[in-house]
């Protein structure tokens, strides 16, 4: 990936504020793809992607069964006349449920009001909690045919 | 569902260029979510929503294994203070590839070109096709804590 595209995608994961967020929802042969848009944190390095989410939620009872999941970060549709040629990137790993008593929370906390000043009462709601995304992989498309397949290593570099 | 919130989620549907489309990735117990950005257009009575997708992405060769998908439009980011506001909706279903040579190509295409101007060229590739993607059910986020969920004939009625 050359030093544009990867200005483009640090870009991107930092500019945008939502995400489409896929899970399996169902379980065994019923078991079918959802997507949910989803607000998000990126870690600054792109080791992890921090969503805030409700138990009642239904991305959130999917991925209590399922941690399996896939993230979407498109460019805001700027109303240019192809919006195919928007730069967007899927990251794809395993979601894992932060305690609210762990010791990262208060930072993480701080970093998603800083961000989303109106989401603050969400604190006080028993029902939410932070989320951490380990992404495995990225794919990343910069604009029409220029598409690249990352490792997590490879995303991480992006962030420099 | 109110007048408003009808109002509201036939506005969505009509006024937005792009979605994020979930697909299952992998086969047997690698099945994966996926979720990848990707433009449509409705049918005039939501009873289906067609996509042109070329066999070279990683959605198509997806759903050529495992039609069921779910398509999320979220509303474009207006800068507003909370985003979680937005209104969104995930229209759960299968995806069926439709032949170039069906009768209703043209006036796909007329649609599809008319939505899309730049995307004209991709009806000179031969990996590209269209897909209509008929509505199970529907998932309605008209803001914070209004949520519907529609059937695929609630989803119709919204369109008028």
């Amino acid at each position: 990936m050359d030093a544009d595209d990867t200005k483009l995608l640090s870009k991107l994961i930092h500019k945008e504020r939502i995400a489409h967020l896929a899970t399996m929802r169902g379980t065994g042969r019923d078991a079918a793809p959802m997507v949910s848009m989803t607000l998000f944190v990126p870690e600054s390095d792109f080791s992890a992607f921090y969503i805030h989410i409700s138990r009642l939620a239904w991305h959130t009872q999917d991925l209590l069964k399922d941690p399996r999941c896939a993230l979407s970060i498109a460019q805001t549709d700027d109303g240019r006349p192809d919006p195919f040629t928007f730069p967007r990137v899927t990251i794809r790993g395993e979601a894992v449920e932060i305690p609210n008593e762990d010791e990262m929370v208060p930072d993480l906390k701080v970093a998603w009001v800083s961000r989303f000043p109106r989401q603050e009462n969400t604190f006080e709601l028993a029902d939410f909690a932070f989320w951490r995304i380990a992404p495995r992989d990225a794919r990343f498309v910069a604009g029409y045919g220029s598409i690249h397949n990352l490792s997590a290593a490879e995303l991480e570099r992006a962030s420099h």
